[in-house]
């Protein structure tokens, strides 16, 4: 990983602003899931660290909009760059990541350079989709797995399919190990927002449905509910919740598995994912932790 | 131009996302002058329509950003996508053109594509120059005229550039007429924001001063100014004006030849782009109308 945060720093350097340097550095690296997996997969080849710089640019990219468009005031625990900078910057940035990002991608064969520049409106455009989808309280759990995949999945897709490009590996079942992987991770994410506390999460538990978010177990609750407190779950959408509320909605998804059913997908998806690329040993270790970072 | 719209609709067509075409046909296309240049300097190529498009796309991204970094409630005389819809969507369909513009860069010769995406590294960076400048005054002409060059002249340059690739044509001396066409332009704009009264800009006259920006005109009238007229000029920076202050300043102008030494720093890049492209007469009636059009 050494190599992939000297490439971003170089890529970060060419800019030439010092400003973008130093609003770059204010930015936590996070987890480099993308990355991690670029270089599993592509081990072998010299400009595996540069592709997974330029993805963590797109990410890093799309997460400023992210906050500006969410007016999230926390990213991975720490103020973020709308709350400390002001959103016209946020934005700046990361239309200056973006670019730099896609001028850099140009260089790798067409085929790559397609599939993650693709994978940017696929995610946009989820990300469009979740906001229109946040007004209303959606039960259709396809519409919401459609959006799941554009805005979270795509990206990891891409990323675990041009590395198999990269390497000379079979791409299909590696992008197939990266959706899923995706989603997975994401539905994991989902649940973690109801079953975990606020000092775990680093912002309020809940978020998500407060925010307007009706994520898999509120779907699977809400199926499983008889209509009156279908009614009263509809009544909490997208408000501040109190405590009683709160206790309702859990109990509730413990009396109906929601939480349980979600994570029974996630698994299955997960299951997919380790058979789609069966001999490989250490993403099938990616998988497993990010599994159990949970339970 | 015909080629060109069809083009446009068929890329927002393939996002496949009813909300982005409808939001894409509230915008105004505009002049469509980087599509033009590119179409008089690759008219016999036929992807130059294409190319056309994704520069039309990347224009109109920019476009639908500055407008929400600006605060700017009208564009091109109608209300701005961030007026009407909120900043937030208008991050969301940036970022979408953005992303399918440079998907469809990927198909083109890699040199031509990382010209494009390079300019809109610089472009962004150019915004965010322009943003920070406008916190103080400014009285540095050089600093002035490469944030104007980055901002508003690298796409023109690079639409110019790379459609002298695509027909084989000198890719340096069209830069070159792309780069001072642009800047040229720009020039004008700034002098027309003067000039103008606010029916014909479609917004407030001296509108830039009053946001901060120390356009040329402003650099040129700050230096002939005795110290306590440069004071009071100061402190009339990022403010409203009244009717006092503006006559006062365009009585300076007048009496500095301000406007006139701006224009005549227009004329001279515009010259040396005619003549970077002497024998291109359709080149040379483009340049013209762009400098008359206010005069």
């Amino acid at each position: 990983m050494q190599r992939v945060e000297s490439e971003i720093a170089r890529l970060i350097g060419e800019i030439e602003y010092d400003e973008v340097t130093r609003l770059f550095s204010t930015l936590s690296g996070g987890k480099r899931l993308r990355a991690k997996l670029i270089l599993k997969i592509a081990d072998t080849n010299e400009r595996a660290p540069l592709l997974a710089a330029i993805v963590e640019l797109i990410h890093g990219a799309s997460l400023l909009h992210d906050d500006v468009i969410d007016e999230a005031t926390l990213r991975r625990g720490t103020a973020s760059v709308n709350a400390t900078e002001g959103s016209k910057t946020a934005v700046m940035l990361g239309d200056i990541l973006y670019s730099k990002a896609f001028s850099e991608l140009v260089s790798f064969d067409r085929n790559i350079a397609k599939i993650i520049a693709s994978s940017v409106t696929a995610l946009s455009k989820g990300e469009m989709m979740d906001v229109k989808m946040a007004h209303t309280f959606n039960t259709d759990e396809e519409k919401y797995l459609e959006m799941l995949y554009l805005k979270t999945a795509t990206l990891i897709e891409a990323a675990a399919h041009s590395a198999a490009l990269l390497a000379g590996k079979d791409p299909l079942s590696h992008a197939l190990y990266g959706r899923n992987l995706g989603l997975s991770f994401q539905i994991i994410d989902d649940i973690l927002d109801i079953v975990s506390d606020a000092a775990t999460l680093g912002k309020p538990a809940m978020n998500d449905f407060v925010e307007g978010k009706c994520t898999l177990p509120y779907i699977y609750l809400y199926r499983a509910l008889n209509d009156d407190e279908k009614e009263k779950l509809i009544t909490m959408h997208a408000k501040d919740l109190d405590e009683k509320q709160s206790a309702w909605i859990r109990e509730k998804m413990q009396e109906h598995k929601a939480i349980e059913k979600s994570f029974e997908l996630a698994q299955r998806l997960s299951n997919e994912a380790m058979t789609a690329v069966k001999n490989d040993e250490q993403l099938i270790n990616v998988l497993q932790t990010m599994i159990k970072r949970s339970y």
